[in-house]
């Protein structure tokens, strides 16, 4: 069988203006994969040590996978990684879209951007043809008129964009980088990175087709997958409300985040729901390339919180952070906020819990009017939401202080202001409340991007059989979501196994995919005779690539943790009483090291990394 | 879909004689599947801390696995396992034939022997019946006698029967189990256990069907196995001339043990061949339960060296430790040497190294005919290796000394004798030099059940390839066999997993089965949705189990290491001066020790031992 993967990896010197290709061997491809994987190698064998995120000597890398390209629901993905500007150690990101198999098109497999170009550029990829050209006039412009003009200047709509927005421009610390304006690989600040090396966007048009080991199988892997979507129950739930369809439900079962993580059950969620969007402000549904599922909603507004369609709409993770989180249950409101958010490239989790700190600051006293130049920080206030995302956008005024992220800005204020930042490692929390499923208090304490819902959400009721094939994992038993035993971390590392291979793969979540499927599909693609025990192994490297580079940058132990708030229990709602012990967390941080093969500071042991075949890893560390 | 596989487990308690049966649970089966994981799990689990290997205490297990009874190629085996009195630790064999498809059949997926008989027995089970027996007139007798005295009684020759012989009853610490006479579960003397509890025989007959949930799929994989057999390379050379294939092959290139492992290949090593096994003494080839390879070799001699076709004829191992070891090109005197072995019921590794090191020891001046009882120990000496035979398995004379094994022989020797006993954890070395294969040294060094070759045979030149699938194991180097860095440790480790779980399934080695097409078998069969993943995880918990219970019984990390031979360059033959550095392997037994998640001292971690879902093994290791 002739393989059909891999070959030809893009390179661009910013600094010096030059484009090269590197032709990685199989042995490469055959080890990594790809998203992740590529980002963990790349980040760990070329980044200097120390080296700060927004210079020119970090890395940005673009990385599609094996099913990148390949017209198969869920493949429509790519990650993009760096030095995170938020934790300082790994960064990474997945984001959805139509660029991702653009870039499978043009027959390359990942991008990586070095250096740092002395005015701003974008770069335009068609084909095996590379181009740095200038964005000068881009500069400063919101995503969807920089969309245009470049789609202009290049003479078709069909041409895919990757960008930052202005907060990009301006380093934020959790700007975001925008896949066709509305689907964002929002986590770890990349976007910052992406601004810090003066580069706008990447234009991407392909017209070639992945090369197939068995096309005829993965054919008939495809249409069996696309028809699964159509009766798959979450798949059909995902298609009829988008991720936003949980929203109702999390708030009745009180795991809602509220005013900052206080409360889990929010009094105006219902004014936030799936089916309040599709009754009132959507327009239509969008997706991802190849993919039937289409979960994406595109909402417009008239009136004083005017929404152009075209930016999408908000998510799940949108509408907590925008919207409960801020004590906000003006939908049109988020929806605006969301929409600025594309607009200027910014990660709406790290946005919402960052103004949400802020507000729980405000209204504790910690922070008054005089700190936030006269705005009234309080729960429920849209307007100065709205405002502060311009704020911060812009870097101006108290907005300056939140583009820091919430770690920094906490520091920067003082006064106690550090127990009410509610981040791991400095990448602010996401829309899932561990208190509720304690095995995710633990990825989320001991994930290589901190605070990171991507490759964490195992605990029951979620997904309960590993990797969607019951059996395949040996997991028999179905463990109490507020448990943290050794049973329950070694169901948690295994299923954050499973996560970062997805992210390897650089496949979606939602696709009713099952791992025995996987394996077939990608021996399909690819003509390796691979196996779910090899995979395994592919995401085992990206957590102990991820772990290494932290370590290498100073992560401790005493940084394997979560806030505060999580050790506290619900004061009211149906999980009133209910937290995480700080004790039983610590506990499992350390059994987690010892399942996972690293000492009792959480290093990686050069035997560990040897036995995956990755002891280079083991020298960078140095 | 149903379960195809488990259910019940016969127990028997000599002492009482009571019989009982269990019905484990399906998660059972699940984490453990059969052969040494059940061993491993009883073991562990009943045997109390410090018993004695010979007393009544201890237990002897039975099992078959999955595929038991199924009629497809390399099924036909299963496993023996008792705390081993040649070890004093974790001891296990694998054994060929007809009798572990015959359990099969009966419906029971293992025997448990506890306690100890007052007289002779043995046990008579018939499909679900079972029953203990009068084996008072059995007692001393040849394993062929026995065999046709038991058919007798019980009336058809279609009967099959698991025994020990003599040297099992006199408790040589080496005694075998033979099935059908000629099979033997050879290693770690769990003969002598049988002995130790006066059973004498098991004999079964099933009439049952093994129910499988797929019986179409299962079917139509059995048909591609057998006829993958009659082409497979590897396959058909066992099929035209057995395990003795490689013989003469071996002596070419210098790994054949001779003379106590002093040189690696024999003047006379032609003589001993498969190829002269088929032009001399081969009447017929035999083989195992619905396998179409038949690479048993049924040998006959006329005249001095009488021997009966009935007790087969020697395997590879037999004609390397009874021939080249000791020395002796006489290939009738070697088959006598073989056939011996098997009425007596002794494992001819252990026979023969253990006579070669007297050999040794005599031509040294370490041993004098004062000692030996007037027995001219010289290599080459035919005569003398078939009178120790009979004297070690009656115990008596010089033969009472070796009966013992050779590393409490030479502790009783004393003079220095310990250096020429070759050895690990008191198991002989089989036939195949690890100076030659430094990760099969290793594999030597670290093995729960001493100097195995069963699960440590990886090497170039031997399975490139684990699991003979190229990339499932993303294996993707070849590394030179006399290189034992980290990472052959590797490779040495992910085969023996893969190998242990072959023990798990009770498969065959020299069948040409893949592991994906085993995942696939596995899953037809049990109705589990499987995975290589999965799979191999059983095999770690076998290597675990087997290793907390060895350190539970006293195994320190000095006992990881190997005989000095092995450190001492060959002086002459093509691999004239290789040898294995004491200080590499020192270093790669810590290596592995790391891949493994075992502490500096090779005691599993709890963490780890929860990680593989066994976590009560931590709590039976104190």
């Amino acid at each position: 069988m002739e393989y059909g993967y891999g070959g030809k990896i893009l390179r661009v010197d910013l600094s010096k203006g030059k484009i090269t290709v590197d032709e990685p061997e199989d042995d490469f491809y055959h080890r990594y994969f790809g998203g992740s994987g590529f980002i963990g190698y790349f980040l760990v064998r070329e980044v200097d040590p120390g080296v700060d995120p927004l210079g020119p000597k970090n890395k940005l890398v673009f990385a599609g996978g094996p099913l990148t390209g390949v017209p198969i629901a869920g493949s429509g993905r790519n990650s993009v990684g760096a030095k995170s500007p938020l934790t300082g150690g790994f960064g990474q990101a997945e984001v959805g879209g139509f660029w991702g198999g653009e870039l499978g098109h043009t027959g390359y497999d990942a991008v990586i951007i070095e250096g740092k170009a002395e005015t701003p550029v974008y770069l335009w990829i068609e084909d095996e043809k590379a181009e740095i050209k200038d964005a000068r006039h881009l500069w400063g412009k919101t995503t969807l008129e920089v969309q245009k003009l470049i789609q202009k200047e290049l003479g078709s709509t069909a041409i895919r964009i990757a960008q930052i927005g202005p907060a990009g421009e301006n380093q934020v610390r959790y700007a975001c980088i925008l896949n066709d304006i509305n689907h964002a690989a929002g986590r770890s600040g990349i976007g910052a990175v992406m601004g810090s090396k003066n580069l706008r966007a990447i234009a991407v048009r392909g017209h070639g087709k992945v090369p197939l080991a068995d096309e005829k199988a993965v054919n008939a892997m495809a249409k069996a997958l696309r028809d699964d979507c159509k009766e798959n129950r979450g798949a059909v739930a995902m298609s009829q409300n988008g991720t936003a369809g949980g929203l109702g439900g999390f708030s009745m079962v009180g795991v809602l985040p509220t005013r900052n993580f206080q409360q889990g059950s929010f009094e105006g969620a219902e004014k936030l729901t799936g089916a309040t969007i599709n009754e009132t402000i959507l327009v239509k549904r969008g997706g991802c390339y190849a993919c039937p599922i289409r979960c994406k909603p595109h909402v417009g507004v008239k009136g004083v919180y005017k929404v152009d369609p075209n930016y999408g709409g908000p998510e799940y993770e949108t509408l907590g952070a925008l919207g409960s989180s801020c004590g906000i249950d003006n939908l049109e409101a988020v929806a605006l906020g969301n929409q600025q958010c594309s607009a200027y490239g910014m990660d709406t989790i790290s946005v919402g819990v960052t103004i949400a700190f802020a507000m729980e600051c405000f209204e504790k006293g910690i922070l008054t009017e005089k700190d936030t130049g006269g705005l009234k920080l309080n729960f429920g206030n849209a307007e100065v939401m709205l405002e502060l995302i311009e704020l911060i956008a812009r870097r101006e005024a108290f907005g300056k202080v939140l583009a820091e992220g919430s770690a920094r800005a906490a520091r920067a204020i003082g006064k106690g202001a550090e127990e009410f930042a509610n981040h791991v490692k400095g990448q602010e929390v996401p829309m899932h409340d561990p208190r509720n499923r304690h095995g995710l208090g633990l990825g989320y304490a001991i994930s290589p991007t901190g605070a990171d819902h991507c490759h964490n959400m195992y605990d029951t009721g979620y997904e309960r059989r590993i990797g969607r094939n019951p059996s395949a994992m040996g997991i028999l038993e179905t463990i109490p979501a507020q448990e943290l035993s050794p049973r329950k971390v070694r169901l948690q590392l295994y299923h954050s196994l499973w996560q970062h291979t997805l992210n390897c793969l650089v496949f979606c979540q939602f696709v009713p995919m099952t791992s025995d499927k996987m394996v077939e599909l990608v021996s399909g693609i690819t003509g390796w005779n691979t196996s779910l025990w090899e995979m395994m192994k592919v995401g085992e490297r990206v957590i102990n690539m991820g772990r290494a580079l932290n370590v290498r940058e100073g992560t401790t132990r005493a940084d394997d943790f979560l806030p505060k708030r999580f050790f506290t229990p619900f004061n009211s709602g149906p999980l009133e009483g209910v937290a995480i012990k700080e004790a039983e967390l610590a506990q499992a941080v350390e059994t987690y090291y010892g399942m996972a093969g690293w000492d009792s500071e959480g290093r990686p042991t050069p035997a560990k990394l040897e036995e995956l075949d990755i002891g280079w890893v083991a020298e960078a560390m140095k």
